[in-house]
């Protein structure tokens, strides 16, 4: 079962999640599964949700490891810290943002949503007159896609923060950073974000099954007295269970908690900073390749190219879809779909998690040679070239082998 | 880190959850990520769907496999079935329908609640005054755990079916089989049940991260009109990705996927009725060694008693988390803890999933020691000796050794 | 394929050899290939080579891992340091001494047997009788297995050694330690042992595939005269090697490296002797065992009695092969054939390796019900309340979870 | 320790073995010893032992799967079907040649060594003017090494069986199939090979530890006389114990005998000639951008060229030993280095194994990266493109997903 799509040699994966799992990690998921209540579970959750609080860089938040995916995460950071009926401010701008905005609809809230086309990012002007307008504070909180996985569009938080603060408006900021966070620069403390989430299956490199969720002081607060109804995503139960030092209210995944030790471990060897300019040198070289190519990023501004994942449009002669399909079924190379408004137009490259030179340029060699299979009229090897050229200029040695 | 309480030797789990995982599971789910959006995972999540609906006895029923844990399955169990307010009956007899219980309650259902003393079954002749008084029909759900995993109580759910039945009474029935499906007799369609729901980490033997949740076609309908709010535990978002054939509305764990491929196929290849035997006998051969160790089953009648754990009552001089917390240091033996009411009173032995006779005389004869240990004047030996006597006349020859 | 002889639950395995391998070495083992020739692999083999002297405890020593199983090791010891014809004393008590012998005869020398009844130790008393009588120093080489796996039967290696010094004889000393090193006391440098050897799937708790040879210098000097044909088995190509720093002749198991790596951390942190400890224990709990069901230790003498592994002799009615079976066919229990001369008589009982308390006591349980199903009339429930009382008494906390 | 060399991402393994591992392998040898004379390994065994023929392309071969390495493979060929002093030809070519002739002579046969230039293929034309020469028959084997690893030089077989069939000379055919068999084409009964042997980490795609020896009817008649001195290597002990049906002389890996199964079975459900057909289509990349980038093959004659492995000389002014290292210490990327007359001349790509395009064309984009960081005018991009543009006109389309 297992195989029967089976192929020679790796599955290059390429998509923008779930990504790649190191090695290290792997092996020390392969495990039995164990008594959680025994002291042993504990002294690891105490290291992890300490050490998780540095890839959100934050010294004043409270993370909580939800065994969920992203989805969850976002109802988590909306349940917890809103009331039937609030007001909140929340960008349209992709797929992610669209589905983020539903599920807030869905939650009871009213949602007055910022829409920008597709490729663009967050309107920040549109929100700075909907805060101008606001001077009796009827928005309770501001929900922004930090990075839109559909269309690889890299919003500005910090510029949200300082229109926020411009206007001292008390909303809060909640940030879905599921394609961001450990792989751009992400700051929660000093870009003053009240919760921030990510998912285990994106930048951390693990299997899909954990939501993070981190929540400033501010967003403890306002969770005391939101009233959304919420049980299994309640961080109420979480700090009961911090507090008796057990951690977990319900079963946790042990494998996972293992996983995300090793995980965090690996990147910490790194270096958060290094891994995070690894994303960028990689996001620059993917970028480089596609303009070799002669094709047009879905992303039309130059300061919201996403480092973790391009969405490439395609002529209009060409189905991207059938490049998705003819990569996995001639070169076991896995890439994205274009998504919703711009299914058929786009496919994507993810190009976050631990992940290296020579898989991109294998990656991108791949994409080439799709294109011509499908009938575009690329250079072979031309945006591995631009690619190289890049990336031959600032790929540093491992630091380990020195 | 993950060897910091490293003692030689393998690790006797014997809590009633998370549960020992075959090595065929462990190998099966040492894998990398896939993208889930290939022809690879729907082909594979279809197989699965259609596979699980046979450990829940149904033809009928349409399971959905969340990311999540039992808590989590529950809470999708009510919210896609009633609306706020409506009036459920829930019976609470140990830690696990209490807190079960309280999630009705903060989900804004009104729950009447019937009471047991703990160590007994679900009070059915309490129901049955309820159900004659409703003639009006105001009682939306009967919510009831089929084998309490704090007690070791089993409940009969065929009576309560009959129950419904004789009153002709339209409640939707809902059970928590978490420590029951899998390893006791359930049959979702025989028995009436209108959502059965369990946890990858039980009997399944798998890693926690799947709530598996079964749901009757009346359930289905009750869903149409629920107004409970849900998002992430939303049937319907399920349904229309099953009818798209991508299954998915967000990522799932491809390592459980596959892991749960496996899983099946282990338990249909030793056959599911043949599974449940084997939890027969190994609840049985428990039961004797407590008889033999002269302490008293927490669970009070023979009706109720649970082939998948047993709560083993101390004496009053006696600590049970004692007994817990020697267990692991000197033996390398998890126990489960007394839970709440039971706290210090009762120490648990989980014998479900995948496990052997074998194992389970080490835990036995594991536990004996720790008695010993611990002060109780136990005879070495004594339930060992009973347990065996009962398995060496009961215990059938491995059929693919024969 | 891998499971068409699957039953569930764990396998219990106490054969005496091939033995249980922990997790974190299953983990440390599950990876992909590696260039040998990387300063990676170097680096990592030097750190074993020096390592691995410690379980020889030699400090003078000098260790060969090739990739070969203990029949290799034993063929690696004899060419080195031997000349087809030369005169080498060597004792036959079972069957693995047997095949020992039968490889120096096929290699050429010039062998001296001197006999023992099987469930004896070697024949110091003959081999006295040949030093005394050799003044000429014709005897180049005592050989002698320290556990006689077949028979288990631990030797006096330091008499040997007393009685070569009494005698001033300068024959080398060479020593299957292949059931006995890292698990019984072992003393390469203070009982002057000229080559010791053993297998990486015996007390060291690897998969098959590495036979150890530990050279002294005095074996070292021999091996520069040794005329006995060799090439793959030659510590000369890997002596060229360890000088240049990349340490290997041809190609090792990258696997069993980092295997070895993580199997040698648990040794050491474990303590060797308390793994030493360990196995005095186990040995004896399963002497007790077999007492109390009322069957004789094929081991004649108690200074001869193996830690190890416990040859157990079954009534004259009784087929031991037949036990063999049954335990495997009802119980997925794994013991060991009587060989040879013993073939029928014994059953074995391996209890060597990474192996706990429980584990051994739920296969002794196995070895109850397999005995009662056969037709020997045991009281279930004595060999391990013998057991299980002596454990009782000595087995210490683990020293990780105080 | 294990990650003590840690880069992001994955390594890039193109050294001419050991070689990649596909997941599914891994996965399969991720296990527990077992009992290797349990009913289980024997009959894992016996399916082993008639699939692997499959490789050889013979039905009257018996093959051996000795727990070594080539070296040893080497050794069992020669041992088990000469006598020493037994006049022997064989070719120098490179570094492994060279290897197998030092091992021929330490032996002790006769070995008349027929040599070639680094870089040319066997000298067919020597070894007619000895055939011819020799109506006496004092010739008793002729080895060849088919795919010199060293140099990336395949040799004509089939040429050699004609020669000696041409001169009806009753030598031995004994051939080192190490770097070709299942990758190369290779016809064990249709080109009269009388020993033929590889190592399982070559194309076979498995850890090391395998050197499996397969024999004629013709070897195996003359292992009847031979009289060289064999123990761990005799054919003779692995007969006695097919026979008996056990097949083990002595301990096997457990892991890979699995791991041989599931190596096997992707090997078949990719079809061999398909699996050559890769390897053809990897090599004539590989050599294509080796061409681009102005590099000459060390191979010198078209007829010779490896599609296991490209030896690619380097210009005078570069030190190839520089390209490996800075390979693996920026790129992740092990290349295989010079040896011994080539040394510093000329690094290897290995292209064997479990491998696709997109694996490939990453590995030469990081080529061209390492060449221009050290100092050669390579145009980046040249040689994938050229790579690209064969295999985009010559690859399949996965036959699984179609």
């Amino acid at each position: 079962m297992a195989d029967y799509v089976y192929g020679p040699g790796r599955t290059h994966l390429f998509v923008p999640g779930p990504v790649n799992i190191p090695d290290p990690v792997i092996r020390a998921m392969s495990r039995n599964n164990e008594d959680y209540r025994s002291p042993a579970i504990p002294a690891l959750t105490k290291t992890l949700l300490e050490d998780v609080k540095q890839i959100f860089k934050t010294t004043t938040g409270t993370p909580f490891m939800f065994p969920t995916t992203g989805t969850g995460a976002w109802e988590s950071a909306l349940t917890n810290t809103l009331s039937p009926g609030d007001r909140i401010v929340s960008f349209s701008l992709g797929q992610f943002s669209l589905l983020w905005i539903d599920q807030q609809q869905r939650l009871g809230f009213s949602v007055d949503v910022i829409e920008s086309d597709w490729g663009y990012g967050a309107d920040l002007a549109a929100l700075e007159t909907r805060l101008r307008g606001d001077s009796g504070h009827t928005i309770k909180a501001v929900c922004i896609v930090h990075n839109e996985t559909a269309t690889g569009v890299t919003n500005d938080l910090h510029a949200v923060r300082k229109l926020l603060d411009a206007y001292r408006h008390p909303a809060l900021l909640l940030v879905d950073g599921v394609s961001s966070i450990c792989a751009l620069d992400f700051r929660m403390d000093e870009w003053g974000v009240d919760v921030a989430l990510t998912g285990s299956q994106k930048a951390l490199s693990l299997p899909t099954g954990l939501g993070i969720v981190c929540a400033s002081p501010k967003a403890l607060e306002a969770a005391k007295t939101a009233k959304s109804v919420r049980v299994f995503f309640d961080w109420k139960d979480y700090l009961k269970f911090y507090k008796m030092g057990t951690y977990w209210p319900y079963t946790p995944s042990i494998q996972l908690l293992y996983g995300l030790r090793a995980g965090l471990d690996l990147i910490f060897e790194e270096g958060l900073e290094n891994v995070i300019k690894r994303h960028a040198r990689l996001g620059a070289a993917t970028r480089l390749a596609v303009e070799a190519w002669g094709l047009k990023n879905c992303t039309q501004k130059e300061e919201n190219f996403s480092d973790t994942v391009t969405a490439v449009v395609v002529p209009a002669y060409i189905d991207s879809s059938e490049i998705v399909k003819h990569a996995w079924k001639r070169y076991n190379l896995s890439l994205g779909l274009g998504l919703n408004k711009v299914a058929g137009k786009v496919f994507r490259i993810g190009h976050l998690g631990n992940l290296n030179d020579l898989q991109l340029l294998g990656c991108l060699s791949g994409v080439e040679m799709v294109l011509k299979d499908i009938g575009y009229p690329v250079k072979l090897g031309s945006g591995v070239a631009a690619a190289a050229a890049y990336l031959s200029n600032s790929t540093p040695l491992i630091p380990s082998r020195i």
